[in-house]
């Protein structure tokens, strides 16, 4: 599985100045039409459209193979049936192509010998050119940033996410995408999408390997059923995670699930408890399900990781607080008592009905001040390292000032300290809560509906500081993260 | 705390013919104001506005004092400063009121002994005048088929749900707004919502009493930080859940927890493990956050209890199979094996890239009839007790038309079968999946963005049919639940 010059060529999966559609079509129900029009709507590289029955498809001249297109060809995007697939990809070798997405299905998934002897000779094929190959039974790349689109889903059902720091390695192409049109509407950026499918070539440890040197990306995400080459994986993942977090969903987390991903898949998941040993000993952050896998990358997107354990809670509702303190309590996190002093200078600007403590409760009463003045105070006690703010946007003497002057005093105060005091919000509402939940991510601070989630949230910085810590890699990466020129543009939230 | 007729007198706090608000304003940065427009709003029957100052309130002619108002008045909100609550309680009681709720903070909460000893007097008039009393430091009432509003937020910042079959009991004022705020978005009704405040009197155990009798409320849902009287609280709910299921969030898991309880609201609090003891008991179910006491309720009030622990998991997406087996088998049910019977049944029906197991994958390429005719056969196979589908709306050869037929045909088995086979959806994505999903929800099948979610809803139905089995009322629940003129009126979706 090693190639000679392989993780060079993994940048022309997602930087390709040449795309060529294999089997692109002018039937708007074939994948090869939509594949099409998806990648010519905003991608401004060189499209060469490959049939060998037309001249033109959505009005571009159509090749009848890639070895009569003129130019050179960056990446080849084959949407062929199976058997058409061995073939179509010796073409793109005898090109010179070197990076391959097969999307068409039918190949060792089926379970079948035919589509395990096809899928054999797809690999023969790419080894004997020097050729990367994604896929094949996969959806392929998608990067907003330069426009890069090979999935083949219809537009009209669903959105693609703006570009962002958060990357997505997906074995699943359905929920890959399913994900992506979740995040668009959540307002969450991506930096590179790739659906691996069956991984014939291209597996995680390559990706990784390519992003955790990619500028874009911030935080990179996984979702998982089974990894073939496990001690490349390990190996890849100790590597990466002192540098940039990595955050995985791993599914077949019960017998009954991995019976179902033989079934669905063909590989071999193999035990869960030796995945969850991996995470752990390797530093990569483990994720139960879809909202929680982008909850945490959010909070690694926005804010750096904390220094320690301690958590402090300032809100609003107390009923809240305390709900917030279970699970930061649950998770393993220290809600601290704060010192004398602490309380004596939180009592000086709070309301005599407020509760100076930790949770520091505000009450409903509070005006924006008191949440202004107590976050200063909380983040130079040196008491706590991460803080979680739960803002009621509806109550009476909070206005919606507050969301500017609270996040700037936060950027002032963080701007002074020594180590940053990382902060995750959150606010349960409808409409005009979620709207000015919106204004403060767009600043970094990520919000969540829920206090369980911004716990979890809070957790994950947590963590991911004493992983960096473990691994003495803590001071740099927050120096990293903090580098001025990158304070904006990584947000990337739309 | 028993008073003669008391239970009776609750009816007054939901379905007032009149209503006095003491104290209200004509200032709109003023409680009394806020209130007395959001009362006026909706709200059909008689409102006096009550304030010694002035002529007329928004427009509505004001009298002095509760004394003056020529008609009777069936429930007073009073909303006046907390030294000044036993005087206007004092007079509502001669005028013959008999149930007043108490806005008004400034009691027992504060920890101070001056509150203590002005609710003490406020319970010492209550008794006196057979009153009851809900409150003090609470937002009171919303009945919205009536379109009772009690509350002081603010409209523009906030939303109030529709007529809905969930009753929801808060202890904490803010975190019952914020949850109203959120339904009303997510477009879940409410029958009653209330908002306890200090309990000095009307407790959860008077309300659980009250809606069990409550034609509108299928669910109730409750929100609590501690109970004062246990034995009473334990009592009621071994009587409400055979008959209606009672989902609590009960906030102070942790001693972190339980702390800021004590520093917020002065109540005891109690260990946690009591109170998970008392719920496992008493058949009430317990939710660990705010999604998950909605998502339960929402499986409740829509569908059925199942009558086993065993899930049929119906996809389109092979991933999502997986996750929502590992969900559902972490949970404790069990997602078996079909047999070759169903297997071959499902077969004929399917494409041959499918996996006709369970999960039944019937692969991102399937049409809208393989859903249809796939959950039939898991219907009426006698091998689950209830279904998990994942519907990926985006795919291509699922239509928008799915949504009537799958819902029709699920109808159709289920009025056929001797018990019915409750069904809940999971649906990741954007927009347009959102729309589809809502679309599923107002026929009657809840629907969640995630397979996690969706599984915990799947557990709950299994979960209180087994108490329903062990109470020996399963049978009466679903009959109940099912008679056919509660079919449309029940949903309450909006």
């Amino acid at each position: 599985m090693v190639y000679v010059m392989g993780y060079g060529l993994i940048e022309k999966f997602f930087y390709p100045d040449s795309v060529a559609v294999v089997g692109a079509s002018r039937d708007p129900r074939k994948v090869g039409y939509q594949l099409l029009y998806n990648l010519i709507t905003k991608y401004r590289g060189v499209v060469y459209p490959i049939n060998p029955y037309v001249d033109e498809v959505l009005g571009i001249k159509a090749y009848r193979s890639v070895m009569d297109v003129p130019g050179g060809i960056d990446l080849a995007v084959v949407s062929v049936p199976a058997q058409s697939v061995p073939s179509a990809l010796e073409e793109c070798g005898l090109k010179g192509v070197k990076a391959a997405i097969i999307i068409s299905a039918g190949f060792k998934e089926l379970g079948t010998s035919e589509g395990v002897e096809g899928e054999k000779k797809v690999v023969e094929i790419a080894r004997r050119f020097g050729m990367r190959v994604v896929g094949p039974n996969c959806m392929g790349v998608y990067v907003p940033k330069i426009g890069l689109n090979t999935t083949f889903l219809n537009p009209e059902r669903m959105d693609f996410p703006g570009h962002g720091n958060i990357a997505f390695i997906s074995q699943s192409g359905a929920f890959g995408i399913a994900v992506l049109d979740w995040a668009a509407m959540r307002g969450i950026g991506i930096s590179k999408f790739i659906s691996l499918g069956n991984k014939c070539d291209v597996n995680e440890s390559d990706i990784l390997n390519y992003l955790v040197e990619d500028g874009d990306t911030q935080v990179i995400t996984l979702y998982i059923e089974g990894v073939e080459d496990g001690k490349e994986f390990v190996k890849t993942l100790k590597e990466v995670t002192p540098l940039k977090p990595v955050i995985i969903l791993k599914a077949g987390r019960s017998e009954e699930g991995v019976r179902a991903i033989v079934s669905h898949t063909g590989s071999l998941a193999g035990s869960d408890a030796i995945y969850d040993a991996v995470f752990k000993q390797s530093g990569a952050i483990r994720a139960l399900g879809m909202d929680e896998l982008f909850d945490m990358a959010l909070s690694l997107a926005l804010q750096p990781p904390a220094k320690g354990m301690r958590v402090g809670i300032l809100t609003v509702g107390g009923g809240s607080g305390v709900m917030a303190t279970d699970a930061a309590v649950s998770l393993g996190l220290r809600v601290p008592k704060l010192s004398d002093r602490t309380v004596s200078k939180l009592r000086d600007v709070l309301l005599p009905i407020a509760s100076p403590y930790n949770p520091v409760d505000v009450t409903g009463s509070a005006r924006d001040e008191h949440l202004i003045e107590s976050v200063e105070i909380l983040m130079r006690s040196g008491e706590v390292d991460a803080i979680i703010w739960i803002p009621y946007f509806m109550a009476p003497g909070i206005t919606s000032e507050l969301v500017s002057s609270f996040i700037e005093r936060v950027r002032k105060v963080n701007n002074e300290l020594e180590i940053p005091i990382p902060i995750v919000g959150a606010a349960t509402g409808g409409y005009y809560t979620q709207k000015l939940s919106t204004m403060v991510e767009r600043e970094g601070i990520p919000m969540y509906p829920t206090v369980e989630r911004a716990a979890k949230a809070a957790w994950t910085l947590c963590k991911y500081g004493e992983w960096l810590r473990k691994s003495r890699t803590y001071a740099e990466y927050v120096n990293r993260f903090l580098s001025p020129t990158r304070y904006l543009e990584k947000t990337g939230l739309s």
